[in-house]
Order: C-alpha cells, then sequence, then structure tokens
C-alpha cells in the first residue's frame, strides 16, 4: 500500500509564526493551507501556495471554526448554513488565490475542533460533505480512516463526492479505531514506534492498538506534524520509507 | 449615453443589518458586494449573491481594508504586497462563492477609504491593478470618473485590464471634478437636484459644478445608495430614466 | 414584591446600529452592557455608559463569548482558565469605561449561549462565578430564576458573592420553570398576556405555565427587550406598573 | 543618572507564542503589557501580569491600534474620539485584570503605529493624554525622549498627566534626536555599541549621534527587546550596568 503523506501549513498569523513550513514541505505530497478563520492570513496563505508550487506539492484547504484565539480547537455549535457558507468562503478563498499562481484546490481537511465534530457528528459531516458537493470543480474531503469509513463513502456517494482516509503516524489507535485519548499512557508514540507504525501501515495496511491487538485501517494518506525540528526529522524518515 | 446603476450591498455583518438589499435588487445592474474585511460574512455574501441572481444582477467584489469596526473607512497603512494579498483573498471568495451559485464574479470596487486612497495614491492604485491583472480570469476594476481618467486608462492598459468610471448621482462636485467634500454646503444633492444630474449625464455626459460651470464627466456607471428608503425610491426614479 | 427592569443594551457595533438604547433607557433600572467580545465597542460603550449616567441606570456588563459574526449565540467549548480570562477582561473593560465617567460596575450578566451554558453546565458556572469572586470589589451575578435558584445561591455563599435572578416578561414558563423553547405554540406571549404575566409576578410571585398550573419565581428583576418600538411600547406599559 | 528599563511583554496571542516573557521579567522594571488589539489575549494577559507580580515589576498598559493582523503596527487614520474610547476601553482592562491579582497599572505605553504617530501628530498625542488625563486614576505617559520633551511635558501639564521619558539602547540617534530609519546603514547597534550607548546614557545623558555629535538626551527608562535569546542577553548585561 502506497500512502501520501499530509500536513497542516500556512498556520502563521500576521507577526506570529508556527511551523516549520519552508522545512516540511520539501518531503510532503499535500499541504492543508489554514484559509483565515483559525489560522493563515492573505499573505501567509500566498506565501504557502508559492511554497507548495516550488516543490509540487498538491493544494489543500484546511477551514476551521470562525475562532483566530481559540485557533479553531474549541468547538462551536453552528448551524448547518453557518458551516456550508463558512466552508464556501474559506474554500474559495484558496482556491482563487491558488488558482492566482496557476494551481488549483484538491482537496479539503476540516481542522480542529472542526474535524473532530466532523468525525463525530453526523449533521456536521453532512454540512461539509454538502458544502464540497456544491462547489463548483470535484474537490476530495479527507477524514480519519476509522473503521466507520464504509458509512463515510455511502454519505459520499449519495453527494458524488470523493473521500480520501488518512491516518496517524505519530498516535496509538484503540482497538475501535479511534486514536487514544492523549491524556492516557503511550497516546503518543515515540520515534521508533511511530516509524514501526508506519511501515505496518504501507506493507500490511494495519497496525497494532493499544491492547496488542492487530487492526485494519483504510488510509490513503498519513498525517505528519512539522511543529518543529523533531517533527520535521520525523518527516524525513518517514519520507524516505515511502518513496514520494 | 447610458449609464448602469452599480450599488454597495452586502453590508449587514452576523445580526446586524445594513441596507435595504431586497429592495434595491430589483432596480440595479451592478451589485458591489462587501467581502468579509470591513462587512458581510459567509451567510450574508451567500445571500446576496441569491439576490443578485434572482434579479439577474451583475457581480462585483467589494474589497476593503480590514477593519471591521471601522467599516473600512479609515485609512491604514498598508504595504503592496498587504493590498495584493488582502485584494486577492477577498476577490477569491466572492468568486468562488458566486461560482457555487453559477454566477461570475465580474469587477472589483474598492470600498470606502481603500477607494479613497486608490484615487489619491498611485501605490495604492498600482497595488489594486497588479492584484486585479494576476488574478486567473479578467476583472474589470470600477473606480471614479474624474479628469484623470486618461491617466488611469493608461495605468490600466499597461496591465491588460478594462476599467470603469463611475459617476455619483447625488453628490455635487468640483471644478476639478472632484466631490464637494460632505462638510461643505450643498455637498450632497437632494433628489430633484439628483435626478437633474443624473439626466444631464445621461443626455450629454456632463454635470454642473458647485460653482456653475459645465464639466466633461466620462462615466461607465453611476453609483447610488439603498441604504433607507428614500435611497431606494430614488434609485427607483433614477431607474425609469436609465432602461436596464 | 418589587422588581427592576433590565435590559440589553450597547448591542450596536462599529458602523452597525442594533436596539433602541436612547428609547429604553427612561424605563429601566439595570442596563447590561455588551462588553466588546459579541457586540459592542469602545465608543458604543462610552456612549452607552453616558446613556445610563444621564437616567441614572445601574451599570451591569453583559459579557459573551468571543464571537462577534454569530453575536454570542453559538456555544463555544471553552476550559475554565478561558471563561474566567475572558470574564475579568469583559468586566474590567466595562469597569475602568464606568469609573471614567464616575460609575461604577455594579453586576454581572451573561450573555447568549455563555448564559445558557451558565444555567445549565455546572462548570461554566463555576468558572463565571469564580471570576466574579476574584474581582477586586464586590460584582453582583445575574442569572434566570429557576427552581434550582437555593442551588444557584448554595454555590455563590461558598464563594461569597451576591445573586439575582431575573424573570421573563414576554416568555412563557413550563412546568419545570424553564422557558418554553421558542420554536413552541405559545412560547413568547403577545402584549396581554406579558403583562398579566408582569403584574401576576410582582403581586404573588408567581407565573402560570404552559399547561396551566401555577408555578412560584423567586425573581429580583425582570428581563426586557429594546430591539424595536414595540418592545419600547412595551417597557413603557410594563414601567407603568413597576414604579422605580 | 539612573534609567528603569521597560520591555513590550505579553505579545503572544492565543497558540501564537511571541517573546521571551519569563526570561525578560527578572531582568526589567516595567512591563509594558499588550491589551488584546494588536496583540495578547486575556489568558495572555492575566499570565504576564502573574510574571510581573512575581518579579515585583512595574505593570504598564501598552495600547495599540484594532488590528490584529498588522500587529498594530500600521498607521490608521482614526478620530480623536475613537482614540479615546480605545484607550480608554484598553487601559480598563489591563487596570481591571491587574487588580485582581493585587497589582496597579501604573503608566501607559502606545505600541507600534500608535506610538510614532503620538510622536509625530499633535492630535494623535492630544488623544492620547486626554484619554490618560480622564482616567480615574492618575497614570503616567511614556513616550519617547526627543528635543521636543519640553513641549511634550507643557503639553501634559495642562491636562495635570506625568510624563516618563524612553531611550533606546539598541537604536542610532540623529542628530535632531531621532532614530534613525532602520533601513540605514548603523541604525541599529551591535552588542557593543548598545553597551556603550547605555553607559553614556547613564553616566552623561547623552548619546553620540550618527554624525558623531553629543546629543543630551532626557530619559527615564530605557526600552530593552526580548524577542529572542541575543536579546535577552543584552538585557542582563544592561542589567549589571544599571542596579534594579
Amino acid at each position: 500500500m502506497s500512502l501520501l503523506l499530509n500536513c497542516d501549513l500556512g498556520e502563521s498569523y500576521g507577526s506570529w509564526t508556527m511551523g516549520l513550513d519552508a522545512a516540511v514541505m520539501p518531503f510532503i505530497d499535500q499541504a492543508n493551507i489554514a484559509c483565515g478563520f483559525h489560522a493563515g492570513d492573505p499573505l501567509v496563505i500566498q506565501n504557502t501556495l508559492s511554497l507548495a508550487k516550488t516543490h509540487n506539492v498538491m493544494v489543500g484547504a484546511h477551514p476551521g471554526y470562525p475562532d483566530l484565539v481559540g485557533f479553531g480547537r474549541r468547538s462551536m455549535k453552528c448551524s448547518k448554513q453557518e458551516i456550508v457558507a463558512f466552508m464556501h468562503y474559506q474554500m474559495s478563498a484558496i482556491s482563487g488565490m491558488a488558482q492566482t499562481q496557476g494551481l488549483t484546490l484538491v482537496y479539503v481537511k476540516p481542522h480542529g475542533a472542526l474535524y473532530n465534530d466532523m468525525m463525530a457528528n453526523i449533521d456536521v459531516r453532512a454540512a461539509i460533505m454538502e458544502a464540497i458537493a456544491e462547489f463548483p470543480y470535484p474537490i476530495t474531503l479527507m477524514l480519519q480512516a476509522t473503521p466507520a469509513f464504509k458509512i463515510h463513502q455511502q454519505e459520499a456517494k449519495q453527494l458524488g463526492i470523493k473521500l480520501w482516509f488518512e491516518a496517524f503516524a505519530d498516535r496509538c489507535y484503540d482497538d475501535d479505531g479511534k486514536l487514544l485519548a492523549r491524556s492516557k499512557v503511550g497516546a503518543v508514540h515515540n520515534k521508533e514506534k511511530m516509524i514501526a507504525q508506519v511501515e505496518q501501515l504501507c506493507s500490511h495496511g494495519t497496525v497494532t492498538t493499544v491492547s496488542g491487538n492487530t487492526l485494519a485501517i483504510h488510509a490513503d494518506t498519513l498525517c505528519v506534524h512539522g511543529d518543529n525540528m523533531d517533527g520535521v526529522n520525523a518527516i524525513e524518515e518517514i519520507r524516505e520509507r515511502i518513496s514520494k
């Protein structure tokens, strides 16, 4: 099984820098670019797109709740109409700015609390899928690879949209295919375990869960993190194992 | 001379309503839609586009400085890079959301202080024109009809962009072709004088200035206001004189 | 029983006007002033305080979630630390600006979703009460009068803060002492029923619920609305029945 | 001459970190704390105040233009009323939050473009001074030490407010007592020159200008920077030369 590498980028804002985007970009396949609601501003978006172009990286929108100070990490009780509208706005901003540089928006991966709400709440997921289905050209939705992926595929099929499922390199899974809560012991892998999980995912399409069981994970892409140099080094090692 | 009617719309924000958009839309040709930086939010933009579609009104972006509390009316000392980037972001947001409804972004008219700075400052104007020239498809820039219009046409020609010049129905002109400052006596016409100015503009392409002189105004479109019912009534009367 | 009249005011923002503050202020006792997070800006706050001063109206802070476009009406999953900090910030802003006009911040009434979350969620309520208890001088918390008021009084007593309970003039109560959801038939009283409810509250300290039962409501203050002229007229009528 | 050391702190925002506040605080006398308009959020302000308390550092408000994405570095054409109101709001926020921790707001130093506009424009300076004069208790205004300091003292005296003048450790002065523009060669001193300038300021109350002349600088406090470890090390060295 071949996996793409996706990473959240363009998360700086004004004078505040976040993430080592320039260091990460050469090693990844897909850039999830913040759209200005929880992070990113027009200049940051422009620079991130330019970096993606240089390294021939696929452009994705990374829309979030309108919560800058909370970095989109706080769930907000939005109506379906609100979600559809802010998805269209954020996707449009990235899409148009990408086209201005001769690039094309390929996919959308919701950010933070919006991502979690999408996975947990069918109404939020329906709003997101509908927004994507209504977009003027085909956009793929990236969401978490879980045992419920067939349900998600059916939902997507009804709206005529395509899905990509993502697995996590550095997070331990429980037997239900969910990520072990960060508060639990062993929730985040060290580098050795992370590499082992990546190799198992690529070779067998499975992970070893926290209780030692083997679980099939239907994944198209792998989420990696470039917040600091440890993260960048880990991405490099993963890249060596998964040829671009 | 035939003139189009343009109006600033979509200036509500969240729970705050501004302007009688639904009352105005049937009578105008061009909707200048706020893009979220000084007014407008994704739902407001969506609704305004929908209204424009119903009434077959041309869609324009109405980008402003990022100053919600100041409604984009305060000049901000932005760099050229900042202006280009926020123009692209705002134009993209409207363009993509318009396409989602089967509409096309046709033109851009800067808002408030950005409009004034564009008219007064060649660097701001150059940034705006460059942003439009770089956009992935042709967009017309709407700016004020002044005696300097030939200079503006040359600037636009060098970048390969098209211009539309707008005149004002309700504002008195001075002999230099500028709008008389609102603080001056006679700056804003009553309805009768407004209608007379519109008819003179249509018949002869001229206005009578504050000092009684006749001044040629090279205009493609006429700016009208729908803030209140007086404004809407005035638009109706103007519309009767200028067949759609 | 004597009731004070409280009203949400200062809900304009920049160029957007909301509420008939000047018309309402002469008839009320307590002004719940928006603090800039969901509505209100420094100039609006200043003007609202000035109006309160003119009419000798008690000053309250009306803090909300940091959600301008949602008008603080969308629940946001904030941590206790975040709630305490944004309560202190918003209370401080009103308190200092009130002192600048020779006024004193007397009480706090949370706004919108923060109010609802406070009533429904003990953690949110604890955060709000703690924030008030830590404030440098005594501030009263205004919350909804419900059958759980004794529990709320105990919670407040432990932190040494004072409570005021508010009843609603225009909303129908269910048998549990909750407001009937706005989506239900009869949820919002017409003027006649509203006046009857006010008189019953003042004379007997009770309301007649949706099912016709009589329910005791322990209220100190009555929430009235000044969004439009109907609301203002209703406030005038209520004021006549409750001497200031 | 004894000089205090002041530093801009609390410039983080949400998930974005800026400045080495914890490393800087032990070495300075005065903390200029961002108030939420260009940087800082309620939690950041709370933590910065707490840090100031631990190290017994004087609390100052560092208000800016309402421009988060521009970090308050872009001049905005605000009216006098707007400036007075947003000064009161920002000062109140810091003042109340300081009192909540048993601290007192002592002074105000405007930030970025607001600082520059204050020094260059008498109307902006008058608005700022008026805002401070109206505040419910005495607050000192910190502004730049220039040859115009006597004029500034007269302006302040008329309003009954106190001034502190600040000099810069690391910036080269021109013969007019202005800071050499950062674009010019030699505008920012290396460490050696910086220490020499600090010693000359302390011993003789003068600086050596870019052209080699000696210029008297009437300073009460010295602005230092804690953006990175080089800055922190420089502050330590300066602190050794100026006993706390």
